[in-house]
This record gives structure tokens, C-alpha cells and sequence, in this order.
């Protein structure tokens, strides 16, 4: 940090994307990327006469984009905002639903950055554990404080809770915003989507980084009332007003059009990931059940660090967490049948050795 | 605004881009894009075998982009840090260097969102009146409070100061940071990149909106010591760190490298404003000395509001601020000759009637 840093920026500890070493070329099944090219609609979508009009600045409302959003979920247009991936979409969530005189309620195993945005707001968090056993219990927002932030499916646990139980939530608290992040929905979730024709203080944020194959492309969104997305689209004007580019508008539409890629996707990554689960079983380790594109799993022989480092040497990248309660867990992206197989052959490797 | 949203996020008023109306087709001289396309690089490195690689996140570090951008200014990588537009950069650089106890100056009149991200982040402006003639003087900064934002050229004058007025500022002010807006220096102003070899106080923000022609691919940059790029970063990093897309690194750096397609494109529109500001003179317009792709001209005969509406109607948009001080003026984009030759013959139609 330099001596001109303001107080407000330097005063707590930045998020930590997963690593993109450039040493070499791994197996990288650490930041639950899509192992499938997009659709070869967006392919298309992205032509050469669209990148000769680059020149020209993106429509801010990013209707193409949210209208193709806003059809799939059968919302109206106003109810959806595009965003720089999701991520920024939370940002916007955190300034428009918190502040000083309201906390932002989240798990204490969770997507690492609400914390961080939490911070970045200087808000008050009220941190709700997961159980014993990871799950994650409605009950235990019922009296938390401000606005809450779910993760469902969780990360890294990749656990999830029926919509059922976020309804009893939305339905004990008409005045709080509750805040669903389904960045993993697509992979055998149950989106809350349904919840918004009642529940206007429910906000669900998705992205197409994970099921739609378009991390590169940085597209995420938001859905909820027309009111709540207002409220969205006033920090989005605060802030950055064309913030999704013109190839990415061109590129989600068009990826959000093709259903049948999107769901031959997301089944074979569902079926992959039903093998992988009964492989990493066989080779003796302890599975969390995984509605994402990724597992969390714990080896009883190796420390979660250990295993973490090994499988760096012998090319394969794995995400691990050295926090409490979690340490002795990696999570492994689900990539393709191939990149499994790699995985879980060296993995026994591993385990045979002393 | 919802029942639900922050104080935080509802207590001021938001940017107004643009109007991007979709009722026609308009000739669009309102949000100062280049009328040529993005060189042709751009568009070869934008390929299909890139396009089917976005199932993969993005570098966050942006190396490929930084790269080329530090070779270009002859800077070290760690000297630079790119973003989703300048408008990103701009903000992080308001978090990073104001809070609290640290105020943010600029002109009365300038870009408008400084005094939206100073709002923002509850920030105490210090806003400094340009002279009766639009000229902004450096010693009237001298003992302003807080960090300096100069839009130079600035915005919407398109006036420049030259390099050594802030080099002056930047040697009385060795414990402030001050930030250059350059995003329209490329047309006729004066870089104070040089200066960032003696002064570890001054940030540079350009962009590839305008001189670059990618304003649809949003990407901006800034330029100042390792240790000022750091507090960026660790800004980005706190907010979203996969902030710029592949295909817009991918864009970026192409562009970049296109050292004499930019010359010629910033060559042609320097020309063109030559051109179209001895046109209006000659219908008696005033037009302020433009080192802009713009022009900031009042008529005699019509008000700035009236002009704009006219022309509008006539199918040509312009930019109108219906602020004090700059009322009766209309910013005008530099586009192709085409286009300023249907400008200047409508505005001869429209002043010959009564």
C-alpha cells in the first residue's frame, strides 16, 4: 500500500481469486470453469461485422441481453439487470440493500467475497454458521440481522436447500431483502425464481459464467421486482453505466437462446460428476452431496493442504480453503470425463504411496 | 426507489449518460465515439479459436493488455492496471484516495460523474471554478483540499492545460495525489505520462473508448507509480477482480500494438474538427479551442436547449447540459466528414429560418 491509501480502501484483506499460474499447463480444476466451449450461437452472435462496430459504445440497459434473460424466466424485462459478472451484481446488492444502520446477514462457510464486500461498505456482518454437518439452515436467518446473502447451492460446500425453505424465510420477513445467489443453480439446484411473482423482496443473481461456458465473457444478472432492480440500476449509474461490453450483450443473448446446448451441458457435467463422486468414494474419501459444478471433498490419509500441494506437482489444480472447520477439505471443479479421470488416476497414485 | 434500498445508495443523483434513443436511426455526434471502426487487428484477434476459449475466465492481471500498454508508454508492467472503461478506474481511484478525511477537487465544470463518485463514497467536495473563460488554472488548485481530479483536455470545453501547469501542481503538492483524466489527450492535448518519471503523486486514466475506437469493448487504463497501481489493485480486488473480459483484453492489446492505424484515425478526426470548427464560425457560432474529438459551441441566435432539440428532430444528436455557466452551449462529437457536413448544412437550414 502506498501513503496515500485512504483509510476506507486499506483497512481490511482484498479476495483471492483462484491461482492462473502461467509456469505451465495444468489441469485446471480450481476455478469452476465450464470444461465446454459456448454455444456455437455465440460463436456466430460475435461476428466480424459486430466487432467492426466496436467504435460504438454498448446500449447501458443491455436490453438484448436482459430481454433474452427476462423471456427464459418468464419475468418482464425491468425485472432483470446485466452486470460485469455476478460478482458485480453483489457489489450492487451490498450497497443497495446495506448500510450503516443495516448488517448484511451470511453463512460463515460461504462465497468468500460477501465478506470482503461487507468490508468494503463498512457494514456490520452477522455471521450465521452452517451446521455440523455444512448444512445450512433457514431457521437460523429468521432472526438475523439486515440483509441476508445465500448462497444455493452453497460454495465451496456445493450444498443446497430446498426453495420451500427460502419461501418460509421471504414469508417471515416481508420487510428485509433476501439476496439468493444461484452463480450454481444449473447444476441440479432448485432456483427461486418461482418465489418472485410473491415475494417482492426476494433478489436471485445468476451468471453465465458457469453453466452458459462464458466466464471470459463476464456476464452475470440479477432478477427480483422491478423496484428492487430500479434500486440496482441506480448504483449501476453511480458507478459504471455501460458496464457490460457490446460483444458480451451479443454473446449472452445468444447463449441464453440455446437451450438444448445449455441442458446437453449441464447433464453431461451432471453425469461426470455422479462418477467422479462414486471414484473419489472408492478411493476413500468423504464427499459433501454436490448440486454444483464442483465437489468438496476430504481424503481421511491427507491433510487438505497437503493434497492441495501434490496435485499442483503432478499438474492438476485444486482449490483449498485454510480456514476453520474447512481445512481438510479441496474443492475440485468438475471438469471433463477425461480431466476426471486424470484426477482420479493420480489421485490413487497419490494414495498408494506412503 | 424501492422501500428497501440503503440511505447510502438513495441520497443523491445518479449519471445521466447519453441518450441512446432507439426510435431511429440518428447521426450520433452525443457520446464522443470515433466514427471509424477499431483497426483491423482488433478484429483478426478476436478469432473463432478465441471466441471458443470463453468458457475460461479471463487473466485478472490483464498482462497481455498491461503489457503492450507499458511498452507503449515506455513503463514497467506493474505501472499499469486496466478496467471495465475509465469510468472503473476513475472510481477505484476515488476509493483509493479519498475518504473521510481526505476531499476530493475538481472544476465546476467537468465530467460530471466526479462529483457522482465523490457522492458516492459521502466524500467532501472541493469544486473549483473554471475562469470566466472556460480556462482551468492550475494555482487555482494550489491550495484546494484533498486529491485533484483534472479532466485534461477536459470535459465537456474540450480545453487543455499543458504538461507543465500540473508538473507545477505536482512539485507543490508532494504529499496529494493528483489524477489526470487523459481520455481525450490523444486528439490534440498534451500527456503528462513523461511526468510520472519524477512524480510518484500523479495518476494518469486514458481509455480505448475514443482514440482507440472501443468504446463497445470497455476498456480503460491507468498509468502512475507500482505503488499507486497496488492501491488500484487492491481495490479491484476487493470489488471484482476478473473485471475486464477476454475478448476485450484480447481487443485492447491488438489496438494498442496499432501504433499507425491509430495515428492515421486521431490524424483524420484532428482534420475533420479543423474543419467543422471553421464552418460553425462561419455561421456564427463561438466555439471554445477544442483539443478533443468535440466541440463546445454556443450559437448567437438560438438557445444551447433549443439548438439541441432542433437538431434532434432533424435527426442529429447532440449533447445539451442544461447546467449554469454552460447552458447556451452544445457539445458537438468529431465524427466522420459526412457526418459534420450534415451538421453544419442542417444548422444553416435551421438559422435561416426565423
Amino acid at each position: 500500500m502506498s501513503r496515500f491509501i485512504s483509510r476506507e480502501a486499506g483497512g481490511f484483506a482484498p479476495y483471492t481469486p483462484g491461482e492462473q499460474p502461467a509456469d505451465q499447463q495444468y489441469v485446471k480444476l480450481n476455478t469452476n470453469e465450464n470444461p465446454y466451449s459456448p454455444s456455437p450461437r455465440v460463436v456466430e452472435a460475435v461476428s466480424h461485422a459486430q466487432l467492426e462496430k466496436l467504435n460504438l459504445y454498448s446500449d447501458p440497459t443491455c436490453a438484448a441481453l436482459c430481454g433474452a434473460i427476462a423471456k427464459r424466466n418468464e419475468l418482464a424485462s425491468e425485472q432483470v439487470i446485466a452486470g460485469n459478472g455476478s460478482d458485480e451484481l453483489l457489489f450492487f446488492a451490498f450497497r443497495a440493500f446495506c448500510g450503516a444502520d443495516r448488517a448484511a446477514a451470511y453463512a460463515d462457510i460461504t462465497y468468500g467475497f460477501y465478506k470482503v464486500w461487507a468490508q468494503f461498505f463498512h457494514l456490520e456482518s452477522d455471521i450465521i454458521p452452517l451446521r455440523e454437518d455444512f448444512t445450512l439452515h433457514l431457521d437460523d436467518y429468521m432472526d438475523s440481522l439486515g440483509t441476508v446473502f445465500i448462497a444455493n447451492p452453497n460454495a465451496p460446500t456445493g450444498m443446497a436447500v430446498p426453495a420451500r425453505d427460502i419461501r418460509r424465510l421471504l414469508e417471515a420477513n416481508p420487510n428485509r431483502v433476501v439476496v439468493v445467489d444461484e452463480a450454481y443453480v444449473d447444476f441440479g439446484g432448485e432456483s427461486c425464481v418461482p418465489l418472485l411473482r410473491d415475494h417482492n423482496n426476494l433478489l436471485i443473481i445468476q451468471t453465465f459464467s458457469k453453466s452458459r461456458s462464458l466466464a471470459g465473457g463476464r456476464i452475470g444478472f440479477a432478477m427480483g421486482s422491478s423496484e428492487l432492480i430500479a434500486d440496482l440500476n441506480r448504483v449501476k449509474y453511480s458507478f459504471n453505466p455501460y458496464n457490460v461490453n457490446r460483444l458480451s450483450i451479443l454473446a449472452g443473448a445468444a447463449a441464453m437462446e440455446d437451450e438444448a446446448y445449455f441442458q446437453t451441458c449441464t447433464a453431461a457435467i451432471r453425469a461426470t460428476r455422479a462418477r467422479t463422486v462414486r471414484e473419489l468414494e472408492a478411493l476413500g474419501f468423504t464427499v459433501l452431496p454436490s448440486a454444483a459444478n464442483f465437489v468438496f471433498a476430504r481424503c481421511g490419509q491427507i491433510s487438505g493442504g497437503e493434497l492441495y500441494r501434490r496435485l499442483k506437482e503432478a499438474g492438476i489444480l485444486v482449490r483449498w480453503f485454510d480456514k476453520p472447520r474447512i481445512s481438510d477439505y479441496i474443492r475440485i471443479t468438475i471438469g471433463s470425463d477425461e480431466q476426471m479421470e486424470q484426477l482420479t488416476g493420480t489421485l490413487q497414485q497419490l494414495l498408494e504411496k506412503p
